[in-house]
């Protein structure tokens, strides 16, 4: 019979296990969500499970990520679920421990969701966070660093996992990692896809089917940006960003009149600096924000991306 | 013989002899400095050396503390002398490592004095960083609690030790620690001082045998201060914060003409808020900061305090 898989509530009983782990020598991977698990999550998962001795999934709807404006409140909560999820996704090998750590063990100081009132220790990343997403949301990097870094000095992984699909948290991640000097493997895996190449988010979770299916013109049109990149790379040596761009704009024109497309951009891989051009040698990031109608009304951002893998001529 | 201590250059150095001692299970105390030691660091050093079984220095001058305007390139190197003078102090039981970090691993993604450039993860610790010594230089806790995260996820030490002289770099390493969840007690030791009264500083290598005499009147102000907190605590409940700044300033008023004195504040004790009323039940911190001339004609900035402490009535 497979072993059980532990609920941990508490960053001393955290500790605790990952301190046994260390005594056994046993590799430890992580999984950080916000529950509302999907396949995109579970994709994580696998991979954890299977290059770790142990694996941890943790669940924290983290609140400084949200602005006052935003779904804090409405944001899927499905605990009961997710738990059934991955018990069932992975019956033979399970998750180890699902961490589901409390907001004030999280939030010592305490959290306001006014970023004018918060107080207490923050990480930001300058120069990765400001552009694409952080335009409309200028906190929320800095909620998710935050967060991202609280949680690793909790459960000091072996590796710490993310979904492309959100490219940019997964640049600001590298980077605090890399310059706050913490001791962990980030690995970033593809986006998982629903059939018709929609990516998978705990957001779409507010969409009505008929909106589901035409979503995915929003990896569509990404493809089409892409598709110019291979086509220029076999004869020049850059490509414009606005020759990309274009394409997936011409592409975005048939979406729905109610849609609004907030951006779509060609940024460094590793900076998420804007170009101008595309050097095949560097490669590069396209990537975009939508705004959808929810079943409820309400609106729903969409984000995808497609990374320009970069090219070595022979 | 005494063992030999260790020099330590790199993380990966560091990080290895950190897990030998896990593996021992040893515990490790971890005094981080900018170098140019002198008894105050030593008394934190014998602290640690007491309470834990392995010792760390650390020997860092942290660019991202300076302003492009302060003393970064004339700030103390004494690598040799500081070498020594802990060979000489602890003979018998020697500090186990000395770990002097290089710049370029300190920061990887580079680091410009001028922080509107600056790029890559930083640490700000809202709400006591802001205050005091932040009104003169507002990125320095930002340096100093960068610098503190690296160095502790680093060292991973069981205890990180820190003098009370620096008051508000104190409470920002233990909000910090508390609000990243940083796995390490803090602690905090009394100021040491000259026979005369003067806080012990790296900066008082800048001053004249004249200046450092005449120096002692800062900790003499911060003492009339603190007896009129006392005389009060008999008699009522709260003292105002003004009653004890007017005893400090008079005495201030005798100092030498060409002195400065930046600021003479009472603040709470864990927030640093700046107090109207100090209430014997939650206690204080009287602090100043005074500019003098140093030797080469220049300026020196001194900064000193004393906690008043909380009373237990009967």
């Amino acid at each position: 019979m497979a072993a059980a898989t532990k609920i941990i509530r508490s960053v001393s009983q955290m500790r605790s296990w990952r301190r046994q782990c260390l005594v056994e020598n046993q590799s430890v991977g992580f999984v950080p969500t916000m529950g509302a698990l999907h396949m995109g999550h579970c994709h994580l998962v696998k991979s954890s499970l299977a290059e770790n001795d142990k694996t941890v999934v943790s669940i924290f709807v983290n609140p400084s990520q949200f602005a006052p404006h935003e779904d804090l409140d409405a944001y899927p909560r499905t605990l009961d679920r997710d738990w059934r999820m991955l018990k069932t996704m992975f019956p033979d090998k399970p998750v180890d421990a699902v961490y589901v750590p409390e907001t004030s063990e999280m939030y010592p100081s305490g959290i306001s969701l006014n970023v004018s009132e918060q107080k207490g220790a923050f990480v930001t990343v300058f120069g990765c966070s400001e552009g694409l997403e952080g335009t409309q949301r200028p906190a929320f990097f800095r909620g998710v660093a935050t967060v991202v870094t609280k949680l690793l000095n909790v459960v000091l992984p072996d590796r710490v996992y993310f979904g492309q699909k959100d490219a940019q948290q997964c640049v600001v991640v590298k980077n605090l990692v890399k310059d706050l000097l913490i001791d962990t493997e980030v690995r970033i895996l593809e986006t998982f896809r629903e059939s018709n190449g929609l990516a998978m988010s705990s957001r779409n979770a507010y969409l009505s089917p008929e909106v589901l299916d035409q979503a995915a013109i929003i990896y569509r049109g990404l493809c089409a940006g892409r598709e110019v990149y291979a086509t220029h790379v076999v004869s020049a040596r850059s490509v414009s960003a606005r020759s990309i761009t274009d394409v997936v704009r011409n592409v975005y024109s048939n979406m729905p009149l109610s849609w609004e497309v907030e951006y779509v951009a060609v940024s460094h891989p590793d900076t998420l600096e804007d170009l101008e051009g595309v050097d095949f040698a560097v490669g590069g990031l396209v990537s975009t924000a939508v705004r959808v109608p929810r079943g409820d009304g309400g609106i729903a951002r969409l984000i995808d991306n497609v990374p320009l893998a970069p090219q070595t001529h022979a």
